[in-house]
């Protein structure tokens, strides 16, 4: 049996044709052009899909159903795409729509969602039950797997752990509130933790590695730090306590097996990895006697979005 | 059928015979005494429920089972006691020691999730699937029911949202960690931002409802702001806040259909729960499209630890 994973996300939307096993046989990349509306996508999506299949020779009848991630808040029960604001959508009846098309199981969630259910099910978290997959880019994404199912909360509206307050009325957050986790767990908040140090150490080596490269990014002061520079270990030291301490948060909450790392940030590796299972290890509540959550770098990468809308089917 | 619920607190062990509609027939207090070992102390529990069963003539094939809420982790598929540091216990096999006196179905859980349980089932949270319970004490303890179950954790370790941290390197938490949510919305923290207050305000009347109620307590600045006094209210009002961040991260991440809030400082009633009605209305992300998470005052009061026991074995 095959299941087709749809990931749509605000430039590219990307199908694959997935096996039982969570390998993609098959994938192609359309471009969203939300602009011509969901009826316009949804044909498109299906045209692509049928035509994928027709390409290496697969039944619809050999096809198990759809799962389709989503940039937004995707309320899985309704089968209606709250609100997924980078695609103009508000209220889309997504699931009714692929309907019309396909006479197969459909289902949606959240893109975050999709790629903890991918990472759990076929990526570094096939070990266990329970994991919390964080996603460290532009924001902080997050998915919970609890007991091997979705957590997603009423109306599918949890799992935004990027939005809990680490800091009460602390840096100002694009949600619109102040001290989310995510305004200082993200690379947007490291490459602004990263700049804000540059200008108070005009001798560190972070110029020196921000030229070379041409800009500061999320990778700056990782490379500045293995240089040996102070500075920079200091930038790189305070951004992984702030993403321990809303690990630990997570981990007070939900006690998951393991925390799986994600995005653009994640691949820092060992030199992230480390330090935060060090910190989880030491920092939640009761890690004496409690079981000790492990800190896993993602292995599915760009892959786990169609992978785990997948295996919302599965 | 009935059920037996019992409530294991650091002072006194509490054990009722529940009904099926959650509905406390005959209970009995005895106290804890702890320093003569768990055995002993699981043979005085046995010995009063086989006591009270008789006493209102029910037969040991009309119990459905005994469950036991324990005031500390409890490791409810392993049946032991991880550690009950005021009670001394660290590794206690308790359902195999009960085992020793009944041919029934035992549960232990920790003593919130215990409470959490029966407000769900029979307090407050009857109308929904998904509730957070919240007592507001000496600290902050938490139980989280998802989608009907609770949601332990793995070890059940879990539902320590009282540990989660909202100031980074803020106030010390009895927990050895900074800036932890009960270190700012506990009864005891709201004494010690009332003193504060009283410290900067030798003016305010909460030095004349301190001193008419011979101490300053969690009362002191509710009852104070009541009579027009803007120090309290501001004391009242910061205090809620930070409550209220404490339940929209929750709410972000968890999403529930409701908060339900026990515990000294739920006796305030409507002055408390309906500013967090507002905030959490308010705060939690997307709140223009998701489902409003309700705020509800918790009605079981102190037999909630009782009857949420025995709901374990329902």
């Amino acid at each position: 049996m095959y299941y087709i994973g749809v990931d749509i996300g605000g430039m590219s939307i990307k199908m694959g044709i997935v096996n039982e096993k969570g390998k993609i046989k098959l994938s192609r990349s359309i471009p969203t052009e939300y602009e011509s509306g969901f009826k316009v996508m949804v044909k498109r999506m299906a045209d692509n899909i049928a035509d994928m299949c027709n390409d290496i020779k697969i039944k619809i009848s050999e096809v198990g159903g759809i799962g389709c991630g989503i940039p937004g808040v995707a309320d899985s029960r309704r089968g209606v795409v709250t609100i997924a604001a980078n695609i103009g959508w508000r209220e889309v009846p997504i699931v009714e729509e692929f309907k019309k098309y396909f006479s197969l199981p459909i289902a949606i969630n959240n893109d975050a969602n999709c790629a903890a259910l991918g990472e759990q099910k076929f990526g570094s978290g096939v070990a266990y039950e329970s994991v919390v997959f964080i996603t460290l880019g532009t924001g902080v994404g997050s998915g919970i797997i609890n007991e091997g199912k979705l957590l997603e909360g009423v109306g599918s509206a949890g799992a935004e752990s990027g939005h809990m307050v680490i800091i009460v009325d602390g840096e100002h957050c694009n949600c619109g509130r102040d001290g989310c986790w995510e305004s200082y767990a993200s690379a947007t908040a490291l490459i602004r933790q990263t700049k804000q140090a540059m200008d108070e150490n005009p001798d560190s080596l972070l110029h020196t590695v921000a030229a070379k490269y041409g800009k500061v990014s999320g990778r700056t002061a990782f490379l500045a730090a293995k240089d040996g520079d102070n500075c920079a270990s200091a930038v790189v030291n305070k951004y992984i306590k702030y993403i321990g301490i809303g690990l630990c948060n997570l981990g007070n909450i939900l006690h998951p097996n393991a925390f799986i790392i994600g995005g653009g940030i994640s691949h820092e590796g060992e030199g992230l990895i480390k330090p935060l299972q060090e910190y989880v290890s030491k920092n939640c509540i009761g890690a004496d006697v409690n079981p000790t959550i492990n800190v896993l770098q993602a292995t599915l990468g760009n892959d786990a979005g169609i992978i785990g809308a997948a295996a919302l089917v599965m």
